[in-house]
């Protein structure tokens, strides 16, 4: 007889009622590939009176007991989010000798080293694919499909609702507040969007991608972060008169002398990038290797099904790990101690656009406090643009230290005839 | 003391070279991630005589019993190419005991139903990830990352040469034989280009992705091919006009009624379509899930060291399952036997592009022929461009089945009216 592997399924949301809807409706396929049959037995809610047609025919609690106790159950999915209960209740299936699912990227980007830890000490699996990118298959190819390869960098797409909200801007023109507003409405973005614009959702994942990609524990906290809060149409305007877009992204750069560089903020991106033309709600990660060159993985980075894709592909790898009764074929990846690079060692191009007095020598000026502080300019231009009594002066500068563009922004803020430093924006150079 | 995991590679030519690059250059990660030193103990190359440098620390052989008979080499990685003695070398490999990584699209495409069977009775595995797309990570995807979905479409620009030609084509207006010319000068196209210009290199890997894909056995017989060679810069710049970009695509698909459709063709690809920015001697494959949605995977997909790293991962992986002495993890997934989809049967859209005589009715000719063919056309022009006394006619129809197209074809090439048909190409109209 075909075993049957149990399921407990904690959170019944967005990705869990994916979750339930994938498992139903490729159950055959998804026996054939496994070699037995996947069954979700007990579904944690917070409150089961609530109404869910899709749990009809599930077992439904709000004890988490009556998972971590049931012994046949032998895989939990996490989807609460969230860092409390669902870490702990992680580590207490861990502790019971259940394998873990989940697609919580604040316990895995925060507390990833006890989960491993726990996972080795237990031999259970601890997988996480869908913390990041959604259904974009992006932890099994850096744990295994680009393991032959020196990651150099890792440049991500990773938030959907800021990437949505970038893309309208660039394609109609609209000014921030009124994209933001839009995006509420149709639910992609938050009432309270500060996770998505302010980049800490993203910064939460550039951690566990950094992580994985340098072999190397980035947490949280040693990410450098900046939202898309600031971005005006008149950016917008320029990064594409100059030749690019403006995307937020997450940045991961091991760097010879200061270590592990990582951030989040938006950038200008050469339009011919392959990231540049990653529009709308998609996400895509952009991975340099010493052997592969330039990779790139496309997809949906949220949403039910999507999400659902890779939690469920987790399941399956589980499941043929209990078919095979060998478990952790690939732990923790983060094999060394890496420095984490501080951001005034931190290098890019930089985009400035200040409001200048509009009258003769100025531009020598701001070329001067510029140089002075070490930072040389690829391009300045001078323009009226909207502009009465005053004009806009925009430089892109050379590759620069933080520690440089920031004197140069000091300098440039006591020069009299600077009126504003409306924008400072990171520029990739390179076109991938 | 840490094992030593010890490896015989048959071929020493461009990925050979390759694949000894990467483990050198990578040694001190990689055994950090397997947990296990990696080492080419031998190298079987066809004249022992000639000085290779990278091998100068290498014991190298002309015998293939040198490394069948020894009982240390735990791997072997065929990169010989072409069908034999290759295929005949992996089979003894595997009855030797010993696990095989190769980048052999021909054997795969061929006879990998033989290979995984040699594989399943002897216990070992059978890795074959540099087959298709190069260092692009895409078989692992398909056997693992997205095993939670049925998989309804792949399509892939999977063939750099072609790929290169069409884009310079594109961008600088070239004709074919010009832009071959300057394939071959690059190293990019072979003296006999037919492998890729007439789409058998693409043909092979499609039918790998198909069986894949549909977890049914797609062989080489199975895909309709047609190459690029009859591409001229007019079809080229009519497609920039109609919005489209034309890419040489593998394509499978799953049909309700007809079973799995595989072909290999030129096509009108939206300009919006994510393959379509895939340009040069780049890769990509895009595959379409019911949870998924859409997915896309980009990157070299040739090249000495791209194609290293994908066999040095499968290397890395066998090294994993011989460490926790479990092989065989995902073997062959062609669970079921589909039909193959009859070309006759497919469907597509067509643009095709008439010479025809230069006066009043003819297009009411040409749309009769059409629509008596059942064939509903989306849109017609007629034009004079670079043409004197005679005009064109290019139409894109709906979605027609292939018999409708040849009947219209048929009907069309009996018209007096009708001077030449002068291209048939399929239309995407999906932008992704």
């Amino acid at each position: 007889m075909q075993k049957v592997i149990k399921i407990g399924l904690l959170g019944a949301g967005t990705v869990g009622s994916g979750v339930v809807k994938v498992l139903e409706m490729n159950r055959q396929q998804i026996t054939e590939r496994v070699g037995a049959e996947l069954m979700i037995k007990k579904v944690l809610v917070r409150d089961c009176s609530k109404v869910r047609p899709f749990l009809a025919n599930y077992q439904v609690t709000d004890k988490i007991e009556d998972i971590l106790n049931d012994d046949e159950i032998e895989i939990v999915v996490e989807l609460m989010g969230g860092l409390n209960p669902a870490k702990d209740y992680m580590l207490r299936a861990m502790e019971a000798g259940k394998n873990v699912v989940t697609a919580n990227k604040d316990v895995v980007a925060q507390f990833g080293k006890e989960m491993f830890a726990k996972a080795e000490e237990k031999d259970v699996d601890f997988l996480f694919e869908a913390s990041v990118g959604g259904g974009i298959p992006i932890i099994t190819p850096l744990k295994q499909c680009l393991t032959a390869n020196q990651v150099t960098e890792i440049m991500g797409i990773v938030n959907g609702t800021t990437n949505y909200m970038l893309t309208k801007m660039t394609e109609c023109g609209s000014d921030y507040e009124s994209v933001l507003k839009e995006a509420q409405e149709k639910g992609y973005a938050e009432a309270n969007p500060s996770a998505d614009v302010d980049g800490l959702d993203a910064a939460r994942k550039a951690a566990i991608l950094a992580s994985l990609a340098f072999n190397t524990r980035v947490e949280l906290k040693d990410v450098s972060v900046e939202g898309i809060t600031k971005i005006t149409p008149d950016d917008i305007e320029y990064a594409k008169n100059l030749g690019y877009v403006i995307k937020l992204l997450a940045v991961g750069k091991e760097t010879q002398e200061n270590g592990v560089d990582v951030r989040v903020h938006p950038v200008f991106l050469p339009k011919e990038h392959p990231l540049a033309a990653v529009n709308g709600v998609f996400n895509a990660i952009f991975v340099k290797g010493n052997a592969i060159g330039d990779a790139m993985f496309y997809g949906q980075g949220a949403g039910s099904l999507p999400t659902a894709s890779a939690v469920v592909a987790d399941v399956i790898e589980v499941s043929r790990d209990i078919l095979h009764d060998n478990f952790g074929r690939v732990r923790c990846t983060c094999y060394e101690e890496k420095p984490i690079c501080p951001l005034e060692k931190t290098k890019s191009s930089y985009y400035v656009r200040l409001l200048v007095d509009d009258k003769p020598g100025v531009l020598g000026y701001v070329a001067t406090a510029f140089g002075n502080a070490g930072v040389s300019l690829e391009s300045v231009i001078q323009t009226h643009r909207n502009i009465v009594d005053h004009a806009e002066i925009v430089a892109i500068s050379h590759r620069v230290e933080h520690a440089q563009i920031e004197a140069a922004l000091a300098a440039l803020k006591a020069l009299p005839v600077v009126d504003e430093i409306r924008s400072v924006i990171r520029v990739e150079q390179e076109r991938g």
